[in-house]
């Protein structure tokens, strides 16, 4: 059987050639490039819109996918080094197959009939949109699942994250710019789910809790993590949003506001509950405060209103994780 | 008495509750959108303009704030965790103040009456400013003040620094674009000035220098700042001037090659009046160099004359870091 | 005789003195801005273009000089503090240097005169490549140069680099469009041929060998130059190209799926072959993924095509490097 570390067992390049088989061939019969990056012709959209400046942003989100998703993990030291190759792992196998469930799903749900997936800027959007459920996802099962398992996850998760995402958006018309709902919930809980099921009982009885502390080292790179998350949050809420009308730079700033207020309340509860500074505070209040502003970041909140999100959003986030008690060195 | 971790006393909590309140309130109340972050007309603004542009800038000097400042001072291996926390509380803080201080005495010396807060892109950068002189300022009290100490310093330190700012900017009508004097001057000396009278006797008796020398992995964090420092310094002195003149592109390539310049001859001095290449040189060299061509990075050099400022920066830099004489191990 | 710290003799600092001040004196008496850097005029350029688009680009091609190509280095432990400086150094001499040499070369075979060098953003990408070049060599030689050959091997490389490739696309009149010919070929075959010249036999004989294990800090730093590789290369491949058609787009995502299949690849490789996971051969991927598409990556490869050619670079990468074995702890 294979262990946490899969070091035995032909499971994991077996299931990795055939993902990456099944998804080289999608690619190659039924993908094509969409008309923003086909020819030689002057792009189609407007002049205010380039593709460099779309993707600056979507730069933003890869770096929190692979800096802050997977240093978060590293908090745990003893599964810092994996943790990181584990989420290289899921986000470039993520990547490729959420596209072509973006195009299924929206071709079906909205269109009413299979459409092959396209390739662009907006679609890599999308892409790291699926990664992210799926890293929220595996938050919840680090050092519980193999790598072999993890593949499995992630490809079955995408298949169903991206029919709720093309669900709420061509069948419920519902508007969720910063994915709160469709990525961060849906993800969240997924990752619970699985846990229940997907558990290598072995891993569960060894004593998983005292790896779970934190040394300097592992704090400074979660550290890193959660500066990478604090700083490119505005790109995951806004990046997608229309640059020709306001939306954009209300989004942006809005959740700045919200980020900082959800940070500065973590630094009362921190000190107020704990008596001192915490590390792993600062990145619940870093989500917390991202996650609560995303779905409403375009809209008139005023400052002072994404302010108050951000400082609600902490307090909720501090009655949840006062039950864990971390405790540091 | 709180001591320099502040691990006791309801001190903070009460302080980061009226800042945070005050601030709160003054938002709500007066706060509104700039123009180009309200509605849904398209933006007012050029089409060679948009937030995303603006924003990609504004997060170069939002990871200068917080990785580099930050960093800096985790030289300083023991202050090492708590530099990058109270740089982050720095940080969240000052943010949301500096741009209602901003507001107020722009408005008060510019127009002759008060102004209420606006919000937009632009903002966020004056808001990172004021942030950036309290950093500076830290910079000379890290390990002889309490957090609570530090937010005080915080709010008052941006009051007097957005009244000299708007006073230089709309009384005396001078050019400062990279801040070299509203921001780094007048930074340093506040820092200067408030570490005679902000200190804790018991924490300058306690042997504070053993704490300040050099490891491994503080120097390579040290590194990390210093690299981004280098990376972004041109975002700081060129990100809001207009781009539809030349004068941002010539303040771009200006400020790189200053850098370029300023550091390499700091490797001249620092072999050959050291003998070994110091992390440290590097370090001032970068700040000696973004500082020094902060004020005319706009302005037609030449490529031959940044080169110059950045090597005579150097110069000065090293007739004052050779006081310090940092030892590393 | 100057050992490889370079801790002793005149040599470094006076050649460091020469190279600096015959670059000051080129660009003062012939050098200039660019058009689009110079007056107050509005940039020529065309409404989609602006300064900042591409110096955000060119931001992720210097990223990965000082963080990527410096921190592969740092792999082997005892290097890394010294891997770091130097990368610093020949960054900020050779990006001063290249732009000289671009100017003279392309002035020589393009139009059969001399010209002096111009400064703008697009010729701090020339540089930056010759930098690229120049650090690819350093890989071969880290451990076995001192300082000083190393300024000597920047010098010499960028004046034999910015010739070839002037001759590649002025006489050839060949597309590059990702150097993965001129700068990546060109870079590893002059450091291995310079390592059978430049070598200090006491440096070889001494046990080298046993610093070239990996430690759990170090590899953590190779993994933050790994993923800034991996971030940033689509940045060095597509920087340059046309924003007003599709082609840059178009390069952007082949090199993203390109990155992603090859480091998929080499998860398979480096657990069917290895039994583990391993730092290096992710890192190794990434290059790999990275150069293969460079040349091509503007081409309608289609979504397919890019795959492939990721898949296909790292299998033909995993050749020569199974001859290396290198083990980790």
């Amino acid at each position: 059987m294979e262990d946490v570390h899969g070091r035995s067992g032909l499971a994991f390049p077996m299931t990795l050639v055939v993902m990456q088989g099944l998804i080289l061939i999608i690619w190659t019969l039924y993908g094509s490039y969409a008309p923003d990056a086909e020819g030689t012709a002057p792009s189609p959209s407007s002049s205010s819109y380039t593709a460099t400046t779309l993707y600056q942003s979507w730069l933003g989100v890869h770096i929190m996918m692979l800096f802050g998703f997977g240093n978060l993990m590293t908090f745990m030291h003893r599964h810092g080094y994996s943790a990181s190759g584990y989420t290289f792992l899921v986000t470039c196998l993520g990547l490729q197959w959420c596209v072509i469930m973006y195009a299924f799903w929206h071709g079906l749900l909205g269109e009413g009939k299979l459409r092959g997936p396209t390739l662009d800027m907006t679609m890599l959007f999308q892409g790291d949109f699926g990664v992210a459920a799926v890293l929220i996802s595996f938050g919840a099962l680090i050092g519980k699942i193999s790598p072999t398992q993890l593949m499995v996850l992630c490809f079955l998760e995408i298949i169903v994250y991206a029919a709720s995402e093309a669900f709420v958006s061509e069948v419920l018309r519902a508007e969720d710019v910063g994915g709160s709902m469709v990525i961060h919930t849906f993800g969240a809980y997924f990752g619970l789910a699985s846990s229940y099921v997907v558990t290598l009982p072995s891993m569960v009885l060894d004593g998983l809790d005292k790896e779970n502390r934190a040394s300097y080292t592992s704090d400074m790179f979660a550290m890193i993590g959660t500066l990478f998350l604090f700083l490119y949050w505005p790109s995951f809420n806004a990046g997608l949003l229309d640059s020709a009308t306001n939306q954009q730079e209300r989004a942006l700033v809005n959740t700045v506001l919200s980020l900082a207020a959800s940070c500065l309340a973590t630094f009362l509860f921190s000190k107020g509950l704990r008596g001192h500074f915490s590390m792993v505070d600062i990145q619940n209040a870093t989500l917390a405060g991202g996650v609560a502003i995303g779905s409403t970041c375009n809209m008139e909140l005023g400052p002072g209103g994404a302010l108050m999100v951000g400082l609600a959003a902490d307090g909720f986030g501090w009655r949840e994780g006062m039950g864990e008690e971390e405790e540091e060195e």
